[in-house]
């Protein structure tokens, strides 16, 4: 069984318009010193496999067929043995 | 200058949609040993300050007034002068 935790970014040359509403509010708010607000998602779970191998591949393969969009995203994860 | 990464999360007792919609996503697609996706944000921002007790009480305040639900979310972070 696996941990598994993904970082979903998007890529650095992709506006993040989420980001910049945000960070716009902030302003109005009086924050004046925050700087390049990139939203991203963070996505945990485990995976019942025994095989780190394989757990992997399933990882790999739920991010990209589900969980990110690979025209503007990309992820990094960790797996942890549980 | 320093570069702050937040993670939030919904909090372990509160229910996730998102993740269990996802998950049930990939139950059709034939995924069969992905279990308690969680879906939270990642935030990226730097914070344009030279003192890091400084930085850390204008990322507290941030993330409460603007990036998180603190009814629903925690978050956790990381600073790194840059």
């Amino acid at each position: 069984m696996f941990k598994a935790k993904v970082l979903v970014k998007r890529r650095p040359s992709i506006l993040d318009p989420q980001g910049m509403a945000v960070e716009k509010g902030a302003k109005h708010l009086g924050f004046n010193n925050i700087r390049e607000t990139r939203i991203g998602k963070y996505v945990e779970f485990t995976l019942d496999l025994a095989d780190r191998k394989t757990a992997e591949v399933e990882l790999n393969e739920y991010c990209n067929k589900l969980l990110i969009n690979p025209n503007l995203e990309d992820f990094e994860y960790t797996l942890e043995e549980i």
